[in-house]
């Protein structure tokens, strides 16, 4: 359970924003309250890499960012906003030393990726999702979403970088 | 050219070994000189994610290592020795902070894919590359393949991980 609420820290610190959410804002009945995904999109593992990426400090995670089909096409055609359909996925990892490799290798230098720490999507759903940007957040820890309470965090923060629709991570070649 | 050269200097560390190599070894009539794969596989930027990784120190590279179909289905049945037609490729980029991601989250965290600084290449073919391991070793630096003075040390290296069928990398979740 510890575990869990660390990570669920570091999930919030990856957004940038840590809010202190009254109890009240979270009743289902309020039409205001975002929408977030809650189901894992079907065959993300298969999706192909957009890029990696490494979080320092707190977080200390290590990720590969995939793309479902709409959303490669559209990021190797430099197409923007993405379309509807678009998914992308960021799988998190610990960002962990490798005894193995620094052993063949002499010295400490390598890491890998750990136990899973969390797995985020952006579904992008312009109708759907209007009052975030036409975009649906989810994260995922052990297979289970992340509370709407944690997730409040993600829009606002994604919403700092509107030139590239909401999307943090660029294409690597 | 200085660029290549660090580089070059780069894939020699990931190995762990600069070799000084006599130029007399390299001779296209020496029989023992082991096979190099010379050719970019087609098609390896959209195969399927096994894991990624960072190399610190004066490597400095983050990466993602994707394997074709042969590669990711051995990797998800634990199958060893890999069969062949299974290919690793393993894309390695400078690791870079990220000024756009820091200035979001208000801290400096954030590491992202920079420059590509090499694609190396594992392509099993237990006939054809008998003599180091079944495996073809392939380094490309901005699409030309690297020396073959440079890749003599690969299958020394590699064979220093006999448990996974000469393989660092494990299939990430």
């Amino acid at each position: 359970m510890k575990r869990i609420t660390l990570l669920l820290v570091a999930v919030l610190m990856l957004a940038g924003i840590i809010t202190f959410t009254a109890p009240a804002s979270l009743h289902a009945d309020d039409s205001a309250t975002p929408i977030f995904v809650t189901k894992i999109p079907p065959g993300y593992r298969d999706w192909r890499l957009i890029s990696v990426s490494h979080e320092a400090g707190n977080l200390n995670s290590i990720g590969a960012v995939l793309g479902n089909d709409v959303a490669i096409q559209a990021y190797r055609e430099g197409k923007l906003p993405y379309p509807d359909g678009a998914i992308i996925a960021a799988l998190h990892y610990g960002h962990v030393p490798s005894a193995e490799n620094n052993k063949v290798f002499g010295q400490a230098q390598s890491f890998v990726a750990g136990p899973p720490t969390n797995i985020q999507f952006m579904v992008k759903d312009s109708t759907k999702y209007a009052a975030t940007g036409g975009w649906g957040f989810a994260t995922f820890i052990d297979g289970k979403p992340a509370t709407a309470a944690s997730m409040k965090s993600c829009f606002p923060c994604h919403n700092q970088v509107k030139a590239s629709d909401l999307v943090f991570t660029h294409y690597a070649p």
